[in-house]
């Protein structure tokens, strides 16, 4: 019944700033952030500990703990943090949280959300140790891949063009997720992760091989809807495999000859 | 936490009769929508927004907006739609509703709602991704086929004769639905649906390649069961086929002796 | 939102006996059987109307309707049913009930359900659609087969001996359930599940080809728990069919060796 | 509805202790082993009365019950035992409880989880049937193997390094599971699991052949989220079987250049 180990020293804190994560609105961040955890759990996506979930509200951003069951997640054991005051920071590795909660601590995935917030504006990141993106991953290092490619599947169409860019993926557009490598530390990840998102300007989603995924959207309807969106595929992917079938096809699109 | 952007404007509806979407009845359709799509959700049928319900009640249509997260629709989420008045309309493609939430877009679903509304006298019509009818259409795709036939399973008798026919299919009959090719366009399906219909009158649903299924029956009762033993026939079917086992045999029927 | 029309016309029974459905104890059951099917629906067992369950208190039979939604079913929707009445019957095939819902008709499966009842003694008997008995039948029918069997699972504990006897099967034991062919009309079973019953004493369970499996026990507990004990056995089998692993093995016991 | 029968007669203890079992804590064990076993049945963890949980606090042992339903256990249910007290006891084979339950008996699994409280100081230890356990003891035994070996997978942080170890295993580590061979009686599984507690002291479970896992922890915390991450890798181990990839790899370690 021991929880992990506590996290920050009081000390560090002159106040806590508890009011940050104190809000009757079930869509306050502090309140989705452990709503959503729970229904990724059912999901199969957070179990373990493993993964997690982060909102930016404008300059704040609210994070999940390291080490805690997704599933009995509670406001209170949300970490807030400010983006401007982390850009002032002499180190990309040290963190000043402006509310920390009395146990756990910071979780190891909070520099990869930072580079979702910071370079692509995202509004809510969501990191899934789904076994589907696993297995997908798995799949293309057999194959020598570092993409995952799928097109011809209506639920492509659950994802935007792009970084600034209006309007969906198309039924007939490819869909590209970039592979990077896992490291030993979750932290290092977030080297290859920014790398992927220079490389992929447009893409929502990064998978970390042997892993999990990235996932991100300008706000947390968006973020979670492409991720749901996303694992969705990397199931049809999955069966697909074992069925024989390919993910890349080259279908003659259907026009309608009905117009009014 | 930004919602998709607004729908119709307000000034084309000098009225928004929010009184058709209000109801302490929890099987007034605009209850019964939300609450349905929130178990089609837990389903896998209406992952990441896709997928919908919509229900007549003689002349109005309630309709899911697109774009929402299935789970948490509201009433006041919901579209109405008078038939009668959309008879009138000088385009298929135009349409007015009684009825608009603040938020959202129409579903693109709507025409095809409609159709089985108009053309078969539909009472609930029920759109998944499911995953099981998606690689149904991949496996006929890959045989060439545009016909999911499949016989001799009790829950085939989970399925009305047709159209206007009283009575169940039987055990030994053989269930047929046909497949319809996926267009770029959601609208743009309309046309191959109510050929499909046209062509196979007494189906009560019709698969979109890589896309989904439409399902449809005489009230909500007819739609969600004959809906849900569809989809078990699929996961059957998909199962059967990664054992190797034919989806149709040839069986001597069984022929009790005792009769009292 | 119409529901199927009406069962039993009302002058049929001069008093309805609706109190034999009226309890506050949730042990009771009429309360019993709607929340076990909501249950079963949770676990796929009674898919878009299919299955049932039937609890037996002395001499009354409680029945769940025909053509219900299992998760949706209200202790007002249960028939209940004398067996001592039944007896005096004349015919086998007509039911004279104590008590019949407003709406639905009696279930096709009573009489299955009776068997279990009348010939085992049984409190409980189940009857599920579950995907995972049809492919066991499936697999089995490939192999020309009328018997499924298994050994060697620790699961197969789950099981009593047999009718009358004492205890349990042993980790070692062969669970053998027998698999009988479906019938046009599921009340034509009734002659087969008898024969087999006749022919396996000791079994709790009898699959039927292409259709699910009926399941008893002396109370709902043990049924419930058989019912369960044996949709896993059935799952795992197929997961180990695809896997190429053999349901029946010849395995030397371990016997410990420190006694005190 | 009958319940199992009675366990230990009253005249056993002159007083039952029903206080122990009696808090408005949802973290007392006799609370908390009800609400995990609802869970884990869930889960398909505990199905048919298999499996358990048991949770040490300090000197006392809470325990719940052999043949009960798990997603409806009560926490008067629960079994109470001293370690201190059971340390003096003559025989390994007998128990005297400090409370017990008025129905149920005592289950085959407590001398399996006291191993785990005696001989690792555990806090909690969990016994699930889970089918991706068995298969996977199953694979292992085609290939004449008596250990689970997987690496390179990013869950296996979610186990410690071992016994009186601080930290937890790395990505590139290599996870190791003990299976044992099954035993008819479960009581018997007490000598070969403490066998293999001694040859690898520093694994957190024990794979029992064609019948589940065992699971502990320091605490419930770290038991649970083990169970969940082991359970994990059991499916995505069956998965990559499936798919033809191997559980161990030979993987080069990705360095991150970029340090500040």
């Amino acid at each position: 019944m021991t929880p992990p180990t506590t996290g920050l020293p009081a000390e560090n804190t002159t106040d806590n700033n508890d009011h940050l994560v104190q809000s009757d609105d079930p869509e306050h961040p502090a309140n989705l952030i452990p709503s959503l955890c729970a229904k990724f759990w059912t999901l199969g996506w957070v179990t373990g500990t493993g993964g997690g979930a982060s909102i930016r509200d404008d300059d704040l951003v609210y994070l999940a703990p390291s080490g805690v069951q997704k599933e009995l997640m509670k406001p209170s054991d949300i970490y807030v943090l400010s983006l401007a005051a982390q850009a002032k920071s002499l180190s990309r590795r040290q963190r000043v949280y402006l509310r920390s909660p009395a146990v756990y601590k910071p979780s190891q995935c909070t520099p990869l959300f930072l580079a979702a917030f910071t370079k692509r504006n995202a509004g809510c990141c969501i990191h899934t140790h789904s076994h589907w993106a696993v297995l997908v991953t798995l799949i293309l290092e057999q194959q020598g891949s570092k993409e995952f490619r799928i097109n011809n599947i209506e639920q492509i169409k659950g994802f935007g063009k792009g970084f600034q860019k209006s309007g969906n993926l198309g039924y007939h557009d490819t869909l590209v997720i970039p592979v990077i490598e896992n490291t030993a530390h979750e932290e290092d990840l977030t080297e290859f992760l920014e790398e992927a998102m220079d490389k992929y300007p447009d893409t929502y989603a990064v998978l970390v091989r042997r892993h999990g995924v990235y996932v991100w959207g300008d706000n947390v309807h968006k973020a979670k809807t492409q991720c749901e969106s996303l694992d969705y595929l990397f199931q049809l992917a999955v069966e697909m495999k074992q069925l024989g079938l390919p993910w890349i096809t080259d279908i003659e699109p259907t026009i309608p000859t009905r117009k009014d």
